[in-house]
């Protein structure tokens, strides 16, 4: 169950309005990298921890509330920085006083001129924040990744968390006013905070690689194929040891060769590497068995409850 | 800023595994009419009414609220509804003991056979809800209705819950555990509630038809053009007085021909109404000038901030 | 089956050409709540209501009928917005005559300025209205609407002729072409009328409330639930009878409390309201049988044909 | 402006409910090659026609139209084949004697597997078409065509319609009943008497290739690059003669060393073909002197009106 | 498998950076007639070709390769024209001397004004093309075409051809930038020079008239319904006789009294043509077994094994 | 440019047709994490390495030219799993000899059966793959992260690579053919090749966190908003030091208390961290004026080329 307070996580200001800043802010409200993503990612991920793993569902909806608050801190900008276009387009008769007020037909033009590069702020909800990125694409729901998994959902958290951060640095960069920067501010710098939070709780997960259960085959684990011709370039992707299972990397330079020489590389033999397939299978096996033992081992077979009510209400606070 | 509790507004509970009656629920978690939508309509919804129309906004937000804890009952029921899917899918090694726990084989199979009418169950996030409609379409931000005007968002809202309330109904009648159909029967009762409450607020807005500000044109306001032909039915659509203007209805038997008289039906005069184009711009002008002012005299033109912190604390509980 | 006049339903005319203005437009040819929108969802409706209803078949029909010319007005509206920008670009070569007549380079610029708020009038295109919105997104059918149920579908088509008129309203503002407004207005009056049309023939339909066959559980019916917090607002969405039940708000200031003290609403019972399970229970067994009686009486076992042909000609003129 | 009548241009029947099918069929209805497609893309191709080209805007409104029909003729078909889901899905209570009278849960069962195969069949619309196609995926305006040019839009009407009327040869291998199959069969035949209408049209326009205005380049037209290794198979399309313009094939079978040669082919020289850079140019500026003038003498500058109403009635019936 | 070598096919050149127009080519990298669906369209119609059509494949995989190709040089020459926007965005603080070297803040708000139109190139990825059409919307497999029949297949990719042919035709007049013409010209020429092959592939497909194996019904196959009604247009495509078939067309200029006196056309006997039901189904037969044949004969019923290894090294290169 | 040679990278093998598994294995042709998904993402961020950092743009060509031949072998296996239905959809005549070799009708019901999943199996590209999920969602642009900065790339290609690697985790466990099963592995051990290739690339970036070059505020930083209630868990990720800046953290236990009592969080000071806002600006600084540097300095102003042609031909084999 959730609750709101009116009060802001983050004290919202804006200077003066700015139609034009509020079209490139709608990208972290409704954009790929938006906010609703992260709280939406989350909040999902959430479910499949909630029997097996209660720490990391308590971190998950920790965050992904927080996420929703800060979606509420970037609405809440938006529609300060459209400033008073609602009001004005409620005034729907041309020639009023009001209008007047305005400075006459060249300031309506100039709202127009300012908001038109978002027709939609004007034509579809003036003044107000619609869930799209600055594009006007509609948010969808093919923008959060959850696997139900936690040694891949954490470190997709953390692609996320760095691909919004970036958004932020970004938007910073676009905006002159102060008080607009410092709510970016606040929002970039919870990005990197949450990433930290996402690193730590995979790191509490041993093993953590390769993500999931199963072994990889010790046949195709470290070899690079040389398949972009031109000038070569070597780095540590494709000589010396390889990252997290310390494998020699070999590099294929006659790629077709190659799988024409071994029927399709099926006849290629392990090289580089201390693992072979007897110990890549045994070692499925036991991740296998103990991983499917931790959720099978909290998940009743019959008469499920998501949770018990207990009538104690000191934390309610 | 958002709080979540772990407690649910419901004791969502299930009786028994049923992936097949997973999928269909997620119709109501990702779906167009789900619980997703609701929440997500009202929450953006309240944005322009924060200003102006505090009381409102408090209304928008509670529900908001409340259907973000509905997507969590959701979500929580078809978590349970997938039983042991996770789990079983943990265990990434066919042959071991495990699996024979599961009655072998058979067991393996019959499970992949409820789960194949949605194979992202097993593939994408084995044993979760993921954030998509009963097809697999996921969800959308197209699915909601903003418009950043009262007359127009209640109005929508009224429809919505309609829809969602006739989802629930549709449900009911496709699962036979009755732990699950309490949980729907609860949803289903809370959509016709805001329903009401929807329509108590569009209530108290006077006048409130036509939505918006401006009135419509007396010449077309009456006429019923039969444009389609056949056996042609009567009733109080196009017989008798308007329901809310009061007008008397004019069928338009001969389209063409009356188009055609018309030039375009530009010289058409009104008829069966008491309003007149210039009692209509009467009503625009006065209308425009009440609904601008009152958004406009809540807007501040500069130094705009979103909520003032108190440091009173008895709200807080 | 469908004819086509060449002739329009209203005399649609344009001073002079406003790209500008016609990218705005578009909202009302592809967008969310345009021509296309209205004219598919009464259309698709329709189907389900062929048989049991048949009066409210012929004012789907009808009013979806007038919607495609609406969408051909607005279309032909594009059109003429777009002036020669059709023309110019089929002069693929830079420096001809033609170029010259249009004042040259200036010209040529001013026009790509005029288009490039929508670089696909230019591209994609050429001077003609393509099936988006005005943010370029193409029309999609999760815009429409429709659950086989009446009393759902003309709420959300009241609902949907609301948004189309505030839509309206806000493009009458954004141009000050007077043979635009017209149209403008003239599409504008008949949302309004179409809105009533669905009303009335919501009314000819008793009961309507809740939409649907099933009634709601008097545990839930009536209790509103604070959850946001802040200043809290009172009005007649909690406070006094509901609008259509008639049952007294109840007010749960403490929901956290309430769903721990009551195992999660499980326990609760009825309150403020006459209604009682039974109640609820006896009212779905007699609405069901009436409205699945409706339809299932309608239906035909087999053989089924869609229409009877009948060899006079009296109706077709 | 259309008129709709009741009576279907082809006399659609069912021999009895298959909703296994209904689903299948729904790829004809809100499908990517469907008729919603076809109706929609000659619609708006009409538009840039108007003015310039009355015949050809005549014989698209026609098709257009006819397609409109046919729409309807799918969705009543599919309506058909899912029998009594409607009225079935309205006794909203389970153990009514209706329920009995379908001869009990067993019935109900069948019902519901049947039609499990697209859940939204009896969630979202029970018993009624919807606007998406066999997989559930919404209509989408990214399935038409419409690129404002006659000799581009009438070639991807020949290819829709080709794709068309393969989805109907499938659909008709995939029902027994031998009435869907007259419908289908008609439906079929009517996508390929199209094809040929707008072949005929297209042949009506000279010159026609390449589509649009602007010559191609002698230097790049008649070269095949071989950039598929494996056994290389040879054919008119890289050898002999190319079919519009009749130039020489030249195969380039090292194309790395081409364009390394060649600066990046800007060096190359044209070869095989009797066009040049200078007869290019001439016959780019008499095209498009011809083509803009063709569009734009018929585009009024300002004061623009889409039709004229003549007050005779003949043509009305 | 693929290679990639750094040399581009065509040597691709900007002059100087114009993100307005690189804005504008996106319509070639992610748009609905792009680079990105030509390629993928022939790729994915390659596979059912592999084993019965080798000739085809080859000339699939050769053009698809060709496009893989072309997309590089559209996003090579977007990138060129985003110019400084990546490494200017990198420059996080807005007040170094880098940004003076700019000439200070105008030049930093020039380049803002520039990009404002794709709001993308500066907040998601800076001086980066996206994969998105001019508009912003993301790439969607629903632009390509594959059918799994040749005579389909092919018509659709000449009319794939015709509509990026025209595409280019318009960004051409777009840019004063000789260097981006020629790479523009360069990449018209070759979707002419694809169509021509493409053409050629389908005449060694004999019959291919109708598409598909199955004849049309002679019963509807040359009528032509007048539903568009006003000034009647003739033409080859509703007189003398139709382009493949050579039936001799029939107006139906009353198609509601026809419907109505055959029993909605089901008692319409054949007219105008030599065929009958008796021919058409012969043909049926004749053809479904050649094609059938063809394709199974070609596909091994078990053990299936894409491609032989074979070592000789000779093609390599 | 791109080379095709037909062998595949891996010997793709099927043991027997299972259209039902075929359905499955689209996940990993045009699914959210799919093949297309990895190849496009890689290309895509190629751009912005190629004049900067020619190394990472090799690596980035050369796994992405990689996934493009993964891309084939997983449409080579979907075309081989679905056996004959293509040769029997061509079979478009019922009663042929030919569908008596399959065993008549009982044979063919089998195979709708099977194919029914997924009916564009049969209608739409019968027997062939395409480019949808398993739900037949059409691929779409917004699957793929591209952000123009490597240190935000990298990590998204991390966890894409994590994501894919337990989509093909997922797939082995629901077929039981060897063949598939060996091809599954041969794709699941590169993508965790892959991931370690990416992740060695974004060591050789330092200081590479936080993504980007802004640095963070130290105020907001080392935060946990407890915000989720129940029982509170600890972890590393709310207790001891940030595992990246190693920072202490600090719990909000009572999150609306602070914001009010810090004026919405501006008036916090830095607690727990060494870091100050004058140690963040130095750095911003200094990152900033090497990140732009870089990539400044490798831009040309003008005249750009994308690559350099060299007459030398040793490269090309």
């Amino acid at each position: 169950m959730f609750y709101h307070v009116k009060d802001l996580q983050f004290n919202a200001r804006v200077s003066k309005p700015d139609p034009r800043f509020a079209r490139v802010m709608l990208e972290a409200f409704g954009g790929a990298n938006g906010e609703l993503k992260s709280a939406m990612q989350y909040f999902v991920q959430a479910f499949s921890c909630h029997n097996p793993y209660p720490d990391k569902y308590d971190m998950l909806m920790d965050i992904a509330t927080e996420e929703f608050g800060h979606l509420e801190i970037v609405g809440a900008t938006i529609q300060m920085l459209l400033g008073s276009v609602n009001g004005k387009m409620k005034d729907a008769v041309e020639t009023t006083p009001l209008s007047c007020m305005m400075k006459g037909k060249e300031a309506k033009e100039y709202l127009i001129h300012q908001a038109y590069t978002n027709p939609q702020f004007l034509v579809v909800a003036p003044g107000s924040p619609t869930l799209t990125d600055s594009n006007g694409n509609p948010w969808c729901a093919t923008y959060i990744s959850a696997n139900a998994d936690l040694s891949v959902d954490l470190r997709s958290n953390m692609a996320g968390e760095a691909r919004a951060k970036i958004g932020y640095e970004n938007l910073i960069q676009l905006t002159d006013d102060p008080l607009v920067k410092d709510t970016l501010m606040f929002l970039m710098t919870r990005e990197v905070t949450h990433y930290q939070q996402f690193e730590a709780a995979l790191e509490t997960i041993k093993p953590n690689f390769p993500p999931g259960a199963m072994q990889t085959s010790p046949k195709y684990s470290n070899l690079h194929f040389k398949l972009s011709k031109g000038n070569e370039a070597c780095g540590p992707w494709n000589k010396g040891k390889s990252t997290q299972l310390g494998e020699e990397w070999i590099n294929i330079k006659d790629p077709l060769g190659e799988v024409r020489r071994t029927d399709g590389l099926t006849e290629r033999e392990p090289e580089g590497t201390p693992r072979t397939e007897k110990s890549m299978r045994e070692k499925d096996e036991q991740l296998s068995a103990e991983h499917s033992n931790e959720v099978l081992s909290a998940t009743p077979e019959k008469n499920m409850q998501w949770c018990e009510y207990c009538n104690e209400e000191e934390e309610e606070k």
